[in-house]
């Protein structure tokens, strides 16, 4: 069984260390919280004299913190861990950072002789606690075998995202839904109060429906993304609505800014020629302006 | 049974007033296209002459109009259906319009004696061709008795909203979300194709987390909806996420306009002083700004 | 001297009836609020037997109103302007509304036999007490010239624009500026405060550069509206600007809500490949995704 | 007189240097570009080898780069300015950069005894060809009246902001200004194209208003920022126009995402309760959700 080192022992890392000891794996930790620690080391883990001491007792070093700064100094540090690494060891960095960080750590592991994986961490820190989160992991097919043992003490769904920094840039992507989503729930549910609407049953309906962007799981596939782009909504119908919602917001004197945004976007999709156009494809046609091909699971007959 | 009189034979009412036939009601129709007339009237319907001979010929009329400027002609107009409405007649306008129009029609309703509902349609036009489609209802609760059978006729999920008024704004909630949310979506899968992602990939780990916006039907009513702020995920990470994002789309020189307006939405929020709070109280700063109350479903404890 | 008739007294048809009447013109006036009517009696004008009486006793019927709506009613309803209008006689809209009202009401006009012009109000309501408004005037030549003395009479500034319609697009222009530089200068100063800078110094360096827009009076006309779109300065730098401003608001806790929209269409235009133009062609890219011809006073060269 | 040491030979910093040499500076340069280093030894100057050198050499060191990483790796990496630095020596770091990296500068600065000036530039390339361009300089009296001269040599017109770091800071204000208020130039110049409007009328009208933000000039400091928030025209009134423009907008099928965020701003002004304060006042509501002290030039007596 691979010697572990794990650095970065805050909220997410703790329990996550913890899980690793738990299902015995040999750990040594680093924190720059001596409490942080100490707490590890009650449950089994060996306290590792620095980030030194870190790469030195182990074969896999895990990094958990808290930004990209705090990665980069420890990873490329004068005293970090490439500077004390030997080939053959594996970097798996779980921090949420930048992903041209995690492309520059990548490229001086590979520069030196030691696999890489990013594998930032899905779900609640209360997840983290009963071993039950989830991880989008970049890294070759070997190094993803390599610390799959690890993922799967620490959480309970696994995906494999592509080469390294795919991981990371998978867990952007789906936080931009996840995040964003929450400031447009806030604007629907404001608006339902100020409109005088029953909670519950409005609730009741919108989880029905497919509002609660049951689209991009249920329409999404057999439509836009199979290449049919004919109009089951229209973009024309789709903007009449959110028309109709701001000039109803407006009228109770109240804004929606994610919603007014929407409009705005869904606009210069019309003023583009695409209004005749399913819904779903706003997604074409916001590809179009951001440089991107348009997503494709499979084409249209 | 009831007669029922219905004006505007487009896209969504040819089939429902089609499964109204369908089903056994005897059905006048009228509409300025006689074409659409026609199709109707070969499958039973009778042809009525004008508004006037739709509301002379039923108990019930049913309005599908393009917009509350029509819905507002034909029931206001000076040969409309209230200049020949009897007392005792019930409409239902199934419309997508403004509720403050809405708001005047069942005013101008219940001023002459006659029963008002509004009913608009949920769902996509080919779930109207099957008789599957679903009502947001605003009414009595008898006067939603009455018309049940016809929406039951027509789809197969109906929602009794509230009074009249009710399902008009219960709709422009629902689609808040349902067509906003597309363009986030846009925004997510457009920075995924830019960030050289695996798309059948990326979709399986998003439908499996709550990327989705399973947050708002899995989360929020054990969190703020009952009053539980305590962060499992608070805003000032949630805000760190956005920016990351952000960071990560002006890397590739790509645009995320609903992002950024939650981004800026989020900020406000912290500035406020509710960074430390759950994610999803979100909804309450938002609320605090809109002059709502906040949505709870219970307290805590 | 041609009778005039005044509908609307509010704050800004008040002193402007009562300078007509101060500069010699009789004039018949009708408010729904009495009040306003003696006020204007107590200065000479004729009180008119509602808006039938003010066409009757007029040769020119000037309107402010406070929006479309009832611009619409008293022009076109059962007992309004164009009910009792004689040929020959010519409407005046002075009131601030929608473009397609505007348009409706001059082929109204046409149709009838009057003349018709739309000449909203510049400036505030201190001018109008003064006799010092300005007017964006829309019509024929001749019309013009024969509301030129009655615009004289209220005010120092005339523009004739163009034909009908063309008045009230010019000031929805033009405010457009006025009204959301007033949210953009919030957005300076408010960060201005946050960042600890004294007020009168940072007013005097941006009152000393183009950054008070003296950019579309000064450089636009000899750059992109010239056709020269070679960078002074470019929009890829600009951009990099826009993310130090958002990233210096975001190191302080601070939304910058159309600074953040602002950035993402700089973004969008340098997608689209026009990150090494001139910051001032920025224009040029935001006419080609709004379907408009680019704005040029003459070709460069 | 002092010896001057200059990093960054780039599109800006060859003029800038290329007019101390001319004003009779002794100049040692350095740049990574061996071509820019030549071009200024040709008109005088000395090369100096590397960083090191330009320190050993100058009494004063000036750095014009194009970022703060740049900035801060020539600063303090490990051959960097402060490296090699000696006390009394002044670092003046003209580059436009994230002020918190200017605060660590100047910070690094202090605690080894040398002075820390930040100057960055304002006006374009062509104005410090001409040795005409802006500065906003941050620093104390005393180091203020040390660099003088320097800027005299470069620049025509020269701003003492406060201490180090409201140069940079100041900087960011006016450009936002600057640089936002283009994208609301396109948006108002695409509108009057898609309106039809004769282009040098329509720019006639702006100029001679104050809708080119001579509002922040000239009725700013007379009205808000002297405290006098009572309506010359209201918030109310200024949603009003903002939503007419937006519609009017829509109508052509065209998206104004800036004028839509600040639509956005107004309404949540409204929310808030200041409708019926002077639209100028937007400025108070904006500092009162930012956390800013309103700002104010004196108070209203």
């Amino acid at each position: 069984m691979e010697r572990i080192g794990f650095v970065g022992l805050g909220r997410m890392g703790r329990p996550m260390a913890s899980n690793l000891v738990r299902k015995g794996f040999g750990l040594s930790v680093y924190d720059i919280n001596p409490a942080a620690v100490r707490t590890l080391v009650e449950v089994g883990a060996k306290p590792a004299n620095g980030v030194p001491g870190v790469v030195e007792g182990s074969d896999v070093i895990v990094t958990m913190l808290p930004s990209g700064i705090e990665v980069d100094a420890i990873a490329n540090g004068p005293d970090g861990i490439f500077a004390h690494a030997r080939s053959g060891q594996l970097v798996m960095d779980m921090s949420t950072i930048e992903p041209r960080t995690t492309d520059k750590l990548a490229a001086e592991a590979a520069r030196r002789g030691l696999a890489f994986v990013d594998a930032p961490v899905g779900r609640l820190a209360s997840h983290a606690d009963r071993g039950e989160s989830l991880f989008m992991v970049g890294g070759t097919e070997a190094d993803f075998k390599r610390v799959l043992p690890l993922l799967q003490a620490m959480g309970t769904t696994i995906h494999h995202c592509g080469p390294a920094g795919s991981g990371i840039r998978t867990k952007l992507v789906n936080n931009l839904l996840a995040v964003a989503s929450c400031q447009l729930n806030a604007e629907a549910l404001a608006l339902s109060q100020r409109l005088g609407l029953d909670l519950p049953k409005t609730l009741e309906v919108i989880h029905g429906t497919t509002a609660t962007n049951g689209q991009l799981k249920l329409n999404w596939p057999g439509k836009v993304l199979a290449g049919d782009t004919a109009p089951g909504f229209s973009i024309d119908l789709a903007h009449k609505d959110l028309s109709l919602i701001i000039a109803a917001a407006q009228a109770e004197t109240m804004a929606l800014p994610m919603v007014a945004a929407a409009r705005e976007a869904f606009t210069m999709a019309r003023t583009a020629g695409h209004g005749g156009n399913d819904f779903s494809a706003i997604v074409d046609w916001f590809c179009s302006v951001s440089g991107a091909p348009k997503p494709r699971l499979r084409e249209a007959d």
